[in-house]
């Protein structure tokens, strides 16, 4: 099976990026976390990119804040899918880190996820992998199942929570 | 191969999404085209997302304007991966279409990208196929490798050009 | 009586959405609580509104936040009044919620109110009942008149207050 | 049948209020569009709001630009639903508009729609009538499924428009 | 002299609004404070307007939050300055109040100042007093120029302090 | 009479500016229209502040766009009421402008009006000026007055508009 | 001299740099102009900045559009100062530019303009450069006196020009 | 060498600043504090900046919040580079202050950072001195060499931290 990059701009991004290395555990994918920066270990992050696909790579989920370049210059680097988390930093509430992101140019996607959204990005590339592997779709199918389990659950249990706080 | 699936949530959209249709047909990549919305038709799109996988698709591009709800809940009803296109609407400068498809709660995952950016939608959904398909891989790297010689003739030309609208 | 239902898209809604509960019971309108995702539980979600009228309801709250779809989804499965209450959540500031709840196109209403702001969305729901019910009419005069009340003697205090604050 | 009111802050809005005008034809509900400014005729305003019930009116729309009160002042003079239509203006695209009408205090809904989005004004205004008047029911129901039948066809046409424009 | 009225839309303003009482206390100018809400006692808080200059006001300091009418709805009822407060309240960071207050339409401004800007909005309406008093400018001079003194004083120990800090 | 100035940054700004000309005229205050950069002629600038009062002006009204710092430095010149009229430029959609101006710091307030407001900054600053002139509160009164004619002009005419266009 | 590089990540945006490129001219300062997008000739660009300082230049302007790293990646590959000239592109007004260029992480400081503040890049270069050039200085004082002789002269002209608009 | 001047807007911004004075005192660059404000000191400000470089300074850093003008109205004062440091206040989560720096209009340049970026504010400063001072570019490039091993050193812890942290 491919394995799942997890690259993050700087080691304070490793509490957002902990809920994506539990998915990635837990749906069985292999996986790698890396700190690179855009910015300050630019030669490392290309090369890291340059050669990802042929690393065993199938896909690179990039971590990173304020302007956010992490994801788009290694989407410049490979043909690989690259997932952009935008992370949220202390001023602009996510929208720069966002913005950075997403609006990339014509010619270089980067498949960008909710702010702080960690398992999201996993999920993203659990569901790539899984386009040709049907051991992965059957566990995202009863991933999927739980998540619903656990909202019916909620849904039975809601008016006595209320009840009980409402006094 | 697996199929793209481009879902627009209104049939205005479709004067952006051409840039996907043909950026699919350039990779050759087989796709079908399909008004769904979730507003509108919001059966139809739950269906339509319900059976994609076994229909024979890969991945679902979905493009929607304003409150765009159509990528998210395309995401609700499959494990494919669903990438969202944000439309830009004649309010907010396609500011609520982003926040709508990008900021998606945990566990339900949408691969956005810039607004309006119908040719990476159409790219990343080519990447996803190819990390399992040698060839779309190499056409991946001579469609990058063109992007780069256009850039690169850019760059020779500038000076002339700017010379030019100078005098 | 018709019955209101105040659905949240997730459990943690339960905080805002109790003030809703509150307001509905001091004005004796019968209600229901549900939790309803249009992402983890989209059938259950859509079958409520399928059958919200035939079961007796005559509006429902929808409370959701960031890519927040829930009341444009039960919109589309229903002619009922939906009023989209938006969730502030950890990112946005409640800006996503917001766009993602009011931005409907055009043939798909939903009644937003402001963000979190639970105890309008209920008062809304009471005002559409009372369009055809005169003692509800009455109740919501009584209600108005008290927080006319309440201003009038905040405005006879307030110069005392000032004062001790200012000490 | 309870009349509905289209109140416009500026005769300006009434290219925007058009089309709530027809739809409330469509449906043959009966309805008066005004013209009355929160802050340019604040009495007649007011006294619009106090006796609207009285005048037989089920519910009141109103339309306004830039830091548009309209709606919320409608709101405060009386207990019928207050539907807020806020008109983009010549700046900040609207939300201006969107966040004075949207954002009341407690005590003091307005139901909000989106941006220039008067045709959903007008069909939430017949919702709200709908509640109780079977006759109402079954038209909206028409007409969402008027609608779903043009999502429909659009989707049967579209791969043709597209294979055209594409040439 | 003419008496300023400082009106605020609800007493958890009175926090903010303190600094503006503070200050009319420092200029000896006369002043009432009131809470007044454009849409709890909209006929209150129009009749207050309406009087305003015949009871001897001069102008009207009007603190409000979220979807800010108070100061418009008083601007549409008198023809005395209305100056607007914006307050921020616990979403949106102060932009809704802002817009909803400084974005009024041709024919009836409000004189906005910044966000939780009490100190200015007590400082706007001496400024306007003292157009025609000569007390009041020089005391607006002494005020200016004891602020001056401040900085002059931070400036000469800003090298002591950073210097402590840095240890 | 005092006299009002009207100071733009940039020639530019005439085109918004003229508006404040003719409503001044209107009320035949006497104004004088200068243009004066904060940025290109810092010195003019705040020399035209420092002895504005002595000049004659009873307020100054400031018209820039972008970083709109002109109103903010002329108050730091004078102690006269400082009006700042934000103007939209050809990016931010007057955003930039608007926080600009507004976003004072204790101490040093600008009475800011809308975006492109010049109407309301005039008269905001003839407001200013019949605080004690008994002959433009007249003149004020008749203008709101003649303000509220047209909108129930407006009234009685939109019914036959609407059934015009609708046709 | 040392060579200010002008770069711009897209042929389109020479358009908006062609201002620099004049600004440039007129103060006789060698330059360069490249095509070099940080996305689709990554290595280029790198490269580019790598060597910018042994090849003579002083510092490197760099134009970009979206989420713009142009900037951002040249500051990761060089000590020189680079300048960010955000662009605005055909949604979100230039803010995304602008945040993806000026929120740079600690240790890689990027000297960011106006949106298409094309003069002002260079501008800041020439600034940057005349710091120890005394004949750059004097060119840059008499920019500046020449800048607030066209102010003053559009002031001396501004009266007769809005009487001609005002018939 | 030339001395680079550090000036806040207010003794407030001192905690933010600190990082600046650390920077330039780590690169034995000269500098001087100071505290100068555009609205309460105006003609200190001024004077700082009209005398700056025949006193020896090389470049201005100012920092400011809200309104943020003393950067522009310095750069009004001076041909040496002006950097704008935007400061983050209580409201608007540093837009306004970002804003108000960085969208300076034609001919007077400010280099801004991100908001709060008081380190990269001294970075620049000492990348301008560097231009033509070898010594200062050997620094730089250590500077730069050791935030690379920093994040090297943390690439090589992470996989350890995660693995802690989940259990």
């Amino acid at each position: 099976m491919k394995k799942i990059a997890i690259v993050m701009g700087s080691k304070s991004d490793a509490e957002v990026i902990i809920l994506a290395v539990k998915t990635l555990e837990f749906f069985e994918v292999p996986f790698e976390v890396r700190v690179l920066s855009a910015h300050r270990t630019p030669n490392e992050a290309s090369t890291f990119a340059d050669v990802a696909r042929s690393s065993g790579f199938g896909a690179i989920i990039c971590a990173a804040g304020k302007a956010a370049h992490l994801a788009g210059i290694m989407a410049g680097h490979t043909t690989l899918p690259v997932i952009g988390l935008p992370i949220k930093s202390s001023t602009m509430d996510g929208l720069d880190s966002l913005l950075s992101t997403v609006q990339m140019p014509s010619g270089v996607p980067v498949a960008t996820v909710a702010i702080n959204g960690a398992e999201n990005a996993a999920l993203l590339a659990v569901q790539m992998l899984a386009i040709e592997d049907r051991s992965l779709q059957l566990k995202l199918e009863a991933y999927k199942a739980e998540m619903a389990e656990k909202v019916l659950k909620d849904d039975s249990e809601i008016m006595a929570v209320l009840k009980i706080k409402n006094k």
